[in-house]
């Protein structure tokens, strides 16, 4: 059994990790022995190596914040969840490790004949995208949003849940070998970013008016999606891929009256009712189960293989999310 | 009779302006003829010369888009304002000369006891100090709030609304020497900006919540206003002196929920009802005139010196408002 475990943070995420050998524990009453089926590597578990995330565990602390998991072992007084049933592991509980000990009562069981690769990027980018898409500007069908980082898998889940919900999308990505791809997964329009970028989606799009902008980026990348959006509107920043600050004209502000603000799942999670947040999780685990909301996988790698799969996580070049195996 | 006139736009604001004679003109059915009292140069009124201001005149044009003047002569038809009455003049007539010939019943007669240089940056200033106090959080008594550029004279204005209001204000300068006056104009704390700006900022609030920033500079001034606000706090940008972008950290947008707006008088009026333009402008009014609320005054200029008034008032090293007189 291994855990990826990290005693410190620090600027290079693949230095401070490591998959380290732990005992198979006892189980208690109550506690279950789970598998690890699959477990991704977001952003925010890059950041929270780095130590630039805005919630930070205590150390020691093993790396990771969600994935699924199958049930392989029932503790003392546990009849469910049967040995076999694939289980959504606890948010937050470090979920990079082959095994598992859990509170039976606290795990959510998932179809066993669902993807489990696909539900288990199920607690953090699927909410997120499709909160970015509700929680700011009341989109009506045929609306259109704008986003940078589209090929993140954030960015995928929008073009996907944007589709489902009629609303249409511009793409904004920094490589043109992206075009093809997100247009398969839905995207009305792909573009390359750079300086002129305001008149090629006005141009794609017929001039109509962007109500919503969604940027990942920050830096320059945050005013050009500015510059593209309709009088008025409101521009969300979830991410700080460039590492550096957003940077935004007075002009949007003041003379377009566009708004800037954040969004964090953590932060929507505090105040969300139970209902609300039940909402949201029915929808999404319904269509993955169905596989009509997917994202796609660059690769999978052990637990032991830690070091080399935190390092392409932490990379710009990738063709999708990187997970994380038994 | 004089009329600083430009003919096209440049980066040099004092090389494209100059002061042309006129002939008097003959006065209408219904007209006046207003000889100026009072005129300020704002800093809109300098982005106007150069072409960054978010609404450009047609091409040529009077600078000045406030001021007062008195009637000097009544055209026929005429019989009120009588001659001597002190006059507010049309907001964007182009007010920067020494006579301008107006409709009488366009003209809003104001106290003719006040001070004209006072009355005279009525229109555009404390409307927005006022409104920025006002739109974007509902501030009680004793609440904080934080502004840069608090010498400009929006800076002056809102310290002193502030004050009657009962709020308590943090103003951020770029020198020493801007503390003392400052604080005698009402200020409760001055700090000359800077990276350790948030600590400083904790320290001398006592660490009290500050719900509402306020930034006229642009570029990293904006972050630092911005680390210096409460959780889910606003950040007003409604002017751009440093002409660079705002910068703003994700870290405040996502984390702590800071949300980056912007303020435009112009816009402000295009959505006000009468009623609403009347009660702001009413109360600024009674207090310019009782002298409760009045602004630096840097330097009066005549306007046949057009370009040393405009090339002083495009400086940032000015301890008050540049004013254009007859």
């Amino acid at each position: 059994m291994l855990k990826a475990e990290y005693q410190e943070r620090g600027p290079v995420p693949q230095d401070v990790i490591e998959a380290v050998p732990f005992e198979k524990p006892a189980l208690g009453e109550g506690e279950v022995l789970v598998e690890l089926l699959a477990a991704p590597i977001n952003p925010s578990d890059v950041l929270t190596l780095t130590g630039e995330y805005g919630m930070l565990p205590p150390l020691p602390a093993v790396g990771g914040n969600e994935g699924v998991g199958k049930v392989v072992e029932l503790g003392p007084g546990v009849d469910k969840p049967a040995v076999g049933q694939t289980v959504l592991l606890p948010v937050g509980c470090g979920t990079w490790r082959t095994h598992l000990v859990a509170q039976a009562d606290k795990l959510i069981p998932l179809p066993n004949e669902a993807d489990p690769q696909q539900l288990s990027m199920i607690s953090i980018n699927p909410p997120t995208a499709s909160l970015l898409l509700s929680e700011f500007v009341d989109l009506q069908p045929g609306d259109w949003v704008i986003q940078n980082a589209a090929n993140s898998g954030v960015g995928s889940y929008l073009i996907q849940l944007a589709k489902i919900r009629g609303f249409r999308t511009v793409n904004i990505v920094r490589r043109e070998s992206l075009i093809a791809p997100l247009k398969e997964e839905g995207a009305d329009v792909v573009l390359v970013d750079g300086d002129d970028l305001a008149s090629r989606v006005k141009e794609a799009t017929g001039g109509a008016p962007i109500r919503l902008g969604i940027d990942a980026v920050g830096d320059t990348a945050t005013g050009r999606i500015a510059d593209c959006l309709a009088e008025a509107a409101t521009l969300v920043n979830y991410g700080m891929m460039s590492g550096k600050p957003c940077k935004i004209s007075p002009a949007s502000l003041i003379f377009r009256g566009v708004s800037l603000k954040g969004f964090w799942l953590a932060k929507w999670f505090e105040n969300a009712s139970p209902e609300q947040q039940i909402a949201v999780y029915g929808e999404l685990t319904k269509l993955i189960a169905a596989g009509k909301l997917k994202a796609p996988i660059d690769s999978v790698f052990s637990v032991k293989d830690i070091k080399r799969a935190v390092a392409l996580a932490a990379e710009g070049e990738r063709s999708g999310k990187v997970l994380v195996t038994a």
